[in-house]
């Protein structure tokens, strides 16, 4: 066993010294911590502080209301939105940032809904005051049944307020209940909890030819690897900046509108922000042109900004570099666990195929919840997730192949 | 002329060496500039730099994840609406910080609209899965058409969804138009142009008359009148908190639910954040109790925690005192306007009685975009509302009468 570790260890420094994104972890803040819940909340990069607190002294506390044109806050949302969208294979003006993840389920759901009627003529002119309820035509919103639970909550919310039924369906039984009244599909990309990666090109093709459009959500994808929302036609999709994309607690969401359906785009939220013409102040709605229309009210400028900051860590970065990274780390993590942890103790959920694979491990065991206090107290954090499973996430811009070995290491010690 | 100004200046002085508020003036960054905006954006508050730092330093940097439950993350939407309760005269356990004010006027209308249905027995149980769209019934939304419009954008949206007719009246008009089909309310405590104050407690009690509910947006009064949510009977209202709470650019609003309406509140937007067991991850909503239940995502933290900061600056502060000072300050404006400015070059859209005056005061003139601009250039920040509006705010924690003077003087020599 001492000698396996020898050669974990050896091994974890040979590709740590190999590892062409070793540098990016210099610009995040971290200790002597194994952080393995980048997965929940990014680490904070390092440029962070110091930006918001120009974002404070100077565009608030001097400029104050100048800022919103001086200092650009007023097209921060889509500004930001156009930094993300490299990152999950969009190509510019497609993407705005603001609310949460929830928020923007909702939106994204009731204007898939809406387009997906007016497609079949069944919903009326689609504009202000024409009803959502219509009788017959596509009238089910189909929802991974594993989801993160919020957007299954979302989900039967919308489908109440548009007269849908909510079909719930594990992803990979979604093809068999797709049919002539679907009017949309929303999917997470990976499932929280296992890890597993759901195949979003298979998958979307099979909604769109049953007529109905794809809204996926990308929390637990985006900045971990590549999701080709153009290449594979998605139609809406959704993701937070917290996790892999480093954005800070709470940091704003996003939404991601499919060019060719941005002047369908019907909004169930439509604020001022999403306004042809916001100073107007002009009683009647005129949606604004593109991704646009995605906006509601007031961006919130603070938790906004210090996003931008962060994405300040993907200059020079490929996500398809991330990705090998990503899989390298989960690969040797499991390696060492397999190598260090008594058989049978603990059991992986996370899919040994790459190709199922996103960015995190869980392992299951009855007492997670008492190994992974115990864990944290070591200075090893993952999370736990009720009733029985260990969550670790590996964030490729700063977590190391020693950190890997040494978070197994741990792991069997308090197992044993 | 000059007499006067001398007259006016020396008033000035005797009335800010009077003024209890003076002291607070040192709490906020402010410099050279007469700042007449904090109707739009709220001036920086000294202490939120040092405590965003140590956010992001300490509790995001250093613990991590374990702030959401170590450094009280988690609980921040509650404990922060229960610092602003008593600004708007509501008793604790009624307020949840989150969302722009146009993503909580959504939640409160359509909530709204659902507790008058199920009061009269049309709206089927309320419950998940059940139509928003009954015939017959509480079919109508009765909006504040002078309003802010992204009320009226919302109010529109929610109408659509819950199959309701928008009524847009005047809101002095709005006791006409109330009956047996009338279901929600929505009207501003302030007109955002003129600073009309409406009547609260008269329209409210008329609303109820008519077994509607009643929503006001307390954006342009919170923090610079006082409100009496509970004294009033108030059944929902939401408000920003960037104006005169001063929570800094796009901070997040908040909504209000009086606690006998809490348990029938039903969200059209029940993210995970307002289930009764958050971290059960269920794939059934079950509604939190209280005010949670107007909670939705993940909350935006650092944005928030600003907020929390900027509040601070209400200790040992009466909205009685307050709002004594916004009159004097606003009475005063409009004298030193009347006394400098040619006679019919401005002409006052604010109203003269206390009893219908918010903390603005807003002048007409056919040139007002120009010079408002000219004023800015020369230190006096205001804003422009098209097509014709100077709005000048005054925030009574840190406006002096000086202020005043000065501001009317600068416009003077801007308007010969």
């Amino acid at each position: 066993m001492s000698d396996l570790r020898d050669d974990l260890r050896t091994e974890a420094e040979a590709l740590d010294a190999a590892d062409e994104l070793a540098a990016k972890r210099k610009e995040f803040v971290l200790d002597e911590t194994v952080y393995l819940d980048g997965n929940s909340l990014g680490a904070l990069p390092a440029n962070v502080p110091g930006r918001l607190a120009e974002v404070m002294t100077h565009e608030w506390g001097k400029l104050r209301i100048r800022s919103w044109d001086e200092s650009g806050w007023w097209t921060a949302p889509e500004r930001i939105g156009d930094r993300i969208a490299p990152l999950v294979g969009a190509a510019p003006g497609q993407i705005v940032v603001g609310d949460s993840t929830s928020v923007n389920v909702f939106k994204a759901l009731v204007a898939a809904v809406r387009i997906a009627r007016d497609a079949e003529g069944t919903g009326g002119p689609g504009g202000t005051g024409s009803s959502d309820n219509p009788s017959g035509g596509r009238d089910e919103i189909v929802v991974d049944a594993t989801t993160f639970p919020t957007d299954g909550y979302i989900a039967e919310s919308a489908a109440r307020l548009t007269g849908c039924r909510l079909v719930p369906v594990a992803p990979g039984d979604v093809p068999g209940v797709l049919g002539d009244r679907t009017a949309a599909v929303l999917l997470n990309h990976a499932d929280y909890r296992t890890g597993r990666l759901h195949d979003l090109p298979g998958l979307t093709a099979a909604i769109h030819a049953a007529g109905a459009l794809a809204v996926w959500d990308l929390c637990h994808t985006a900045g971990a690897l590549p999701v080709g929302l153009d290449e594979h036609g998605v139609d809406l999709a959704v993701g937070c900046t917290y996790k892999y994309l480093n954005g800070g607690p709470g940091a704003p969401a996003y939404i991601y509108v499919r060019e060719s359906l941005q002047s369908r785009f019907d909004s169930p939220l439509p604020g001022w922000n999403s306004h042809a013409e916001p100073f107007g102040m002009r009683p009647e709605f005129e949606a604004a042109d593109g991704a646009l229309r995605g906006r509601v009210g007031t961006p919130d400028i603070l938790s906004m900004l210090a996003l931008e900051a962060s994405l300040d860590a993907w200059e020079g970065v490929s996500v398809d570099t991330v990705r090998a990274k990503s899989l390298a780390l989960t690969d040797f993590f499991l390696r060492c666990v397999e190598a260090y942890v008594p058989a049978g103790r603990v059991e992986s959920l996370t899919p040994a195929a790459h190709a199922e694979r996103g960015s995190q491990v869980a392992l299951r065991c009855d007492d997670a919840g008492d190994v992974m206090r115990r864990l944290v107290e070591q200075g090893v954090v993952g999370d736990f997730r009720a009733p029985d499973v260990l969550r670790f996430g590996f964030t490729p811009l700063y977590v190391s192949f020693g950190d890997a070995e040494r978070a197994a290491r741990v792991l069997a010690r308090t197992l044993a």
